[in-house]
């Protein structure tokens, strides 16, 4: 039996077929032996997920990934709030996968559960952390895995198997219910085949866990437009004599010429002083803070390699934390200025690719190798996208990683697809090969009816104004897919207001919302919108049939510290939410800045 | 001879007399044996900042703090980037005051050069660290003068001497220049007689400094517009026997009852035991990284209370430093969600009144009883206002603080004035008092204004929508200068049109735009608005007077690709230009739309 290979074929293929059947007979398809498993869920595990999706999807839920396989890296327990996000939304994990122990290593190697080795080539390592999810993905067993990443272990992974590896803004997906690393560090990676795989478990996964004191509210950024864009490289990049990986990089920066960005050589004297900060200072602290009640165990066993580095920890002081704290933060700035104005930094994801020989031999010196370009991107808390970008002259597959600042996710995506939509590319090391695709969208105009989105519903607070001008209600209906919902958190009289934004082009994704459509004399129009506030306006929506109407628009500055309401679909159903569990919606995020009122 | 009191009063006096004479003579009637300063300016350095400013004068320079004087906390140094940014706005440095030693204390006893005592008896303590610069406000020597808050230093030496002290959001205002106590932490604070100064000095010294790796840019918060503010308050307030101090709490609360703001006891517990972990946690670490060269010389003459509490950061490992930073967090959180909800905070700003006797007794503990209501401030990123509330039975002055999240400095500088608008108070321990005035700036929603931009302007191609709409050209007028204009380059019918963005406050320059304001129906305004494509819309314009009117606005997708224009001031000039040099305008700027994001 043959099963789907992305999570675009998975749902492509969901109708004909009787998905937990399948989910059933690919679950008896995986080998417990494997050394990428750690353990895989149990055929009754399979339907009670399954028994869970079909109960939501009579009540209604949108269920993205519905039916959905996946996998996690055996850190994230199976009721960490990631993992109950993709399941609600249709997902079914299928196994828990091997990594380096404690997370802590970028090789797969350190691992009680064995060595995972390369999808491509079994005396190579995989990469770690996340090895196990990286070699079940690549070898197209689940069309993703979640890993974690809090030094590269989510990027290291994909590069060394042709596969792509996310890792996103610290916090943008919660990390309740993970294993902490360096818990102001770790992030929840996804790890995929393709782009679009990528881009759908983000948009999914991604959500504000008032449980998790480090997560974060996202942070939309402006449309990315750049025509030609401006792209750093390392002017001196390092390859520790690794030749023919250095060919597969200048091989791959012809891709770059080809699609005509613009590339800068720039010195990384700065990016590598950050990073060996990760080595050499106080943070692995956090590494022994994580696994103290275990590490402290007479008689424990743990990979000495791993101990060793751990133990370090009992070096530092609170003094010389602080002391590094301050270095750090200034050598961040210091980067900030000397990459602003860049697009995105483009980096080999590793500089070498060792074999399991080599790792044994020098246990720490080829893993800090492996983390040449991936340990300063959480230290600065940016984010980072890993893409295959073809293969080595020995046919090991070979990556590139594009790094950008905080929240750019998208924006690296569609570098990313960018990258990868001029040609077809073979998938991880499975036997399908597709290419990456963009998308579309547009615009026209209509007149007299009124698109009414918040408070103005009928039976909210502002109705009145409607009925007294003489409107009446045409029908409930929902915008075109190209709208985002926000609440504007500005507590007018008591009354909370909504903020629609139609969202930028590519940029965002949209969704339709839902509202309703009131008929309106001109007379009546020009009333209610003399009570209109800043930074409300009346304009022109898109409805979900394309036609254009007059309605309630919101300015850009309005929705900068708004809260992004979209996943309840209209504001009726935030509101309703509201009075059930309001600390979970409104809980304000403290590496935000933004929250205007307590 | 007599001086101005406040900065107010030395702006309007600057003309009556020669600002030098008066500012050399100011300087001769400072007391250098005053322990309130630590050093006083020569004559020759008033002279050379003298004219430095009659240079910025005559260059053309805004000097919105001509010829005031103020004073700096003495860890403050003269080249400190917000002593270089008041002295480009006019001000002048005429000393440097007294504190505790390395901003170590709430006490103002803790010092080498001498405790300063309280404005109003000398047998009381003034309050630190900012002890001198509380001092000399109070009694009126200068109207304004910088501290510095790490735990509390900005709030409580205002609220023992009657004046005003504005802890501003961390990073908010430069802190390069300034010796660290926390650097984490440290916030330069602004103490001064009114509101009306503490504004006027804050919007002057807010900035971001690139050298301050802890500066951030100012974050705009939505209007404060809550009619009944909603203001939470200690349900069991601690006073430690001071019941001399409870009955002045209790009789301002009167005040905000008078105001008909909603008053709700709340916990405090979360509070309290977040300011326990300054006291007892690896924070210390901070101060002794601040002074380590000075502190480990042999000999050095240290107050032994201060080098006893800074010695006990050797006690801590950089593991306690992650375990603390750990619970610091998700406590952070749980205090988030607790005051969710609320306008502001309201407390005491100290709950006792120490004697210089009490504190050589108790040194420790008096201290750590003055900060009960300011240590957690600091550690949430909160923001913070210190106002004068009244005095107690037996003469000596009572504070209250108002407390909110990060950059809510204008909310509460609104709720001090709304406090302390309603009678005339003593300034400090001034013979001088006053009224605070409600400052200017409101958000009000006019009716019948239309704002015109565009294709709409008299003598432009849509104008005729205005007039067969029956609206007649009231004034010819400008936006408020936190606009930018640009060229939508969609030519629907030929007929070009801009779209009118209003700018993210401190991310993006503004500029005021030419506008005409229309009088218009509601009727009128309904058939206008009828006629009006995406991605324009009508909403609401700042006007350069403050008022707000309905108006053309553009939503953010429209922008995307558009040309700013706003260096032509208007529509008009810029359609003007069109016809003189079309190409050199026309060119598009990849640049302009995409500032990205590095």
């Amino acid at each position: 039996m043959t099963y789907p290979v992305t999570i675009a074929d998975w749902k492509r293929s969901q109708g004909s077929e009787d998905p937990l059947s399948r989910l059933l007979a690919l679950l008896e398809s995986l080998d417990p032996a494997d050394p990428a498993w750690i353990s895989v869920a149990s055929a009754s595990h399979i339907r009670n997920q399954w028994l869970t999706i079909l109960s939501l999807k009579e009540g209604g839920h949108d269920l993205p990934l519905f039916g959905v396989p996946f996998a996690a890296k055996d850190n994230i327990d199976e009721d960490a709030t990631v993992i109950q996000i993709l399941r609600r939304a249709g997902a079914v994990v299928v196994g828990k996968t091997n990594l380096d122990a404690f997370a802590t290593g970028l090789v797969g190697t350190r691992s009680p559960y064995g060595a995972v080795p390369s999808a491509f080539d079994s005396r190579y390592v995989s990469g770690g952390s996340s090895s196990g999810s990286a070699s079940v993905v690549a070898r197209g067993l689940i069309p993703f895995a979640l890993g974690t990443d809090t030094a590269g272990s989510g990027r290291v992974p994909a590069g060394l198997n042709n596969i792509v590896g996310l890792k996103p803004t610290h916090g943008a997906i919660s990390a309740r219910g993970i294993v902490p690393a360096c818990r102001s560090l770790d992030c929840v990676s996804i790890l995929a085949l393709t782009i679009e795989d990528a881009r759908e478990v983000f948009d999914v996964a991604t959500s504000y866990d008032s449980k998790d004191s480090y997560s974060r509210l996202k942070i939309l950024q402006p449309q990315f437009t750049a025509k030609i864009p401006r792209i750093a490289i390392c002017d001196n990049p390092p390859w520790f004599g690794q030749n023919i990986q250095s060919q597969a990089y200048l091989q791959s920066l012809r891709q770059a010429e080809k699609l005509e960005w613009s590339l800068e050589p720039a010195s990384f004297s700065l990016l590598f002083a950050l990073a060996d900060f990760l080595y050499e200072g106080p943070w692995v602290a956090e590494r022994f803070l994580a696994i103290k009640s275990f590490i402290t165990k007479p008689n424990v066993v743990i990979d000495p390699v791993v101990r060793a580095i751990i133990e370090l920890a009992t070096n530092f002081s609170a003094i010389d934390q602080f002391e590094y704290e301050y270095m750090k933060v200034d050598l961040i700035r210091a980067i900030e200025a000397q990459f602003d104005g860049y697009d995105a930094i483009l980096v080999p994801t590793t500089p070498i690719f060792p074999t399991l020989e080599e790792v044994h031999k020098e246990p720490f010196l080829e893993n800090s190798r492996l983390g040449t370009y991936t340990n300063f991107v959480n230290f600065m808390d940016w984010s980072a996208l890993s893409i295959p970008a073809g293969f080595r002259s020995d046919g090991l597959p070979f990556g590139v990683t594009l790094i950008s600042t905080r929240w750019q996710e998208e924006k690296l995506l569609q570098l990313g697809t960018q990258w990868l939509c001029t040609a077809e590319r073979r998938l991880g090391a499975t036997q399908s090969s597709s290419r990456e695709r963009e998308h579309p969208r547009r615009c026209e105009v209509q007149r007299s009816p009124l698109v009414v989105v918040g408070a103005h519903l009928s039976g909210l607070p502002l109705n009145f104004q409607l009925t007294e001008a003489g409107a009446t209600l045409r029908c409930v209906a929902k915008t075109s897919p190209s709208y985002r919902l926000y609440d504007l958190l500005v507590g007018n009289n008591n009354i909370k207001k909504p903020g629609l934004k139609r969202v930028f082009e590519n940029q965002e994704k949209g969704q339709s919302i839902e509202i309703e459509i009131w008929n309106i004399s001109n007379k009546g129009l020009g009333d209610v919108l003399a009570s209109v506030p800043p930074p409300l306006a009346i304009g022109s929506v898109e409805i979900a049939d394309g036609t254009w109407m007059k309605g309630f628009v919101c300015e850009a500055w309005g929705l900068q510290n708004a809260l992004d309401i979209s996943s309840f679909g209209g504001w009726r159903s935030y509101i309703k939410s509201l009075s059930t569990t309001r600390e979970s919606v409104l809980t304000d995020d403290t590496n935000m800045n933004s929250k205007p009122l307590f």
